[in-house]
């Protein structure tokens, strides 16, 4: 039987990893990343590459939307802006968030999988531990799906895939642990690129994540926490 | 009273002309235009600063989303696909469509939307004249503005205001001609930059809008044909 063609939208991160590993076992993939102009792209797009390769992408492509820097608010795309260090117990929006980003993100991915004629948009986005980010929430991603169908030729089905979207980091931990993700391969840290911070959101919620999975994280960290 | 802050997609095109005319008689407008790698974009471009001069937009954006012509699919963006000759009868998707396009723009449109405050985005999309294209209909509208209700922040309200969806083009141009829109400073051919070609899809919806309205259409064309 064919197997289905699925984009997957990969950061080059824990999340995207594990999402890609779970994209594979039904679908051939071709994965997506998308350089907003992070201030650790370099390192994010090295980890992108290297896990396409892993898991023998048939198509990639690397999108450069600068245009949310210039539309800046938020300290991932502006370097006078400050990473704030760790508090897993806010509620409040992160000062990390940028507008709308996964909308921008799933548009493009939506227009490319109309080129190619994939039928699925595999994305690793975390409900709870991003309560923050209104568009990381299925609700948001049900929304963008009909707005995918009316948008789209009549002959276009495209199914928004969230695998994780219901998983705490732990689980998403003993899942990749469970599937043989290169943890190794995979880039969290939002300030760093050669040791992770340790102390940004993105690596308090990871480095809590394997602590509470006991599972290793091969990752070198500057400063290594215990959350 | 304060007007309230829209932002208007232009192309530099009639529509997106008429819809500013419109937009301005309650907002102070921003103006966001799309550099998607069309063939005509410098010619594109210079009638959208001249129409935001025109209009005294209080902020203008232009974003290079070239990766719309790294995907491809559409003769807009890819120099090698010839663009056809109008067929003003077919119900085709015109070879001309690049997939989700509006989806992409209105996207980026939030986005910037959130940061600047602006709680209206005005397209200038029609809906008769465009048949071909999914994201020009108003249920693509409807669908994405729940998307954004669904993925932008709590207290964020961002309507999406398609003021000649309905209008033929003949209606449009009636209408532009009422607001005094500046029609020679619009630009409206996919294939030519210094005079239009006047045989391209656009060209043609635009000719036969004028002289069917009875309005002097005061650019060059190579040709003129009667539609």
């Amino acid at each position: 039987m064919d197997r289905k063609l699925a984009i997957v939208l990969a950061s080059g991160g824990l999340d995207s990893a594990v999402t890609t590993a779970i994209a594979k076992q039904d679908c051939d993939v071709a994965m997506l990343h998308m350089n907003y102009g992070q201030q650790t792209e370099r390192r994010e797009l090295q980890s992108f590459n290297r896990l396409a390769e892993f898991y023998q992408a048939v198509d990639t492509l690397v999108v450069n939307v600068e245009h949310l820097a210039q539309i800046g608010g938020s300290s991932l795309t502006d370097a006078k802006k400050k990473v704030r260090r760790a508090d897993l117990e806010s509620q409040d929006i992160p000062n990390s968030y940028v507008p709308f980003r996964n909308a921008n993100i799933l548009a493009v991915a939506t227009s490319w999988a109309e080129v190619i004629g994939a039928t699925r948009l595999f994305v690793g986005a975390v409900e709870e531990d991003s309560s923050g980010y209104p568009d990381c929430r299925r609700v948001f991603y049900d929304a963008f799906e009909n707005a995918i169908d009316a948008g789209t030729k009549p002959e276009t089905r495209i199914k928004i895939i969230t695998p994780i979207i219901e998983m705490g980091k732990t689980a998403i931990v003993l899942k990749g642990a469970e599937l043989n993700v290169p943890f190794e391969l995979t880039w969290s840290c939002y300030q760093r690129e050669e040791k992770a911070c340790g102390i940004c959101d993105s690596c308090a919620l990871r480095l809590r994540g394997f602590q509470q999975a006991g599972v290793e994280d091969p990752l070198e960290y500057l400063e290594r926490p215990v959350y």
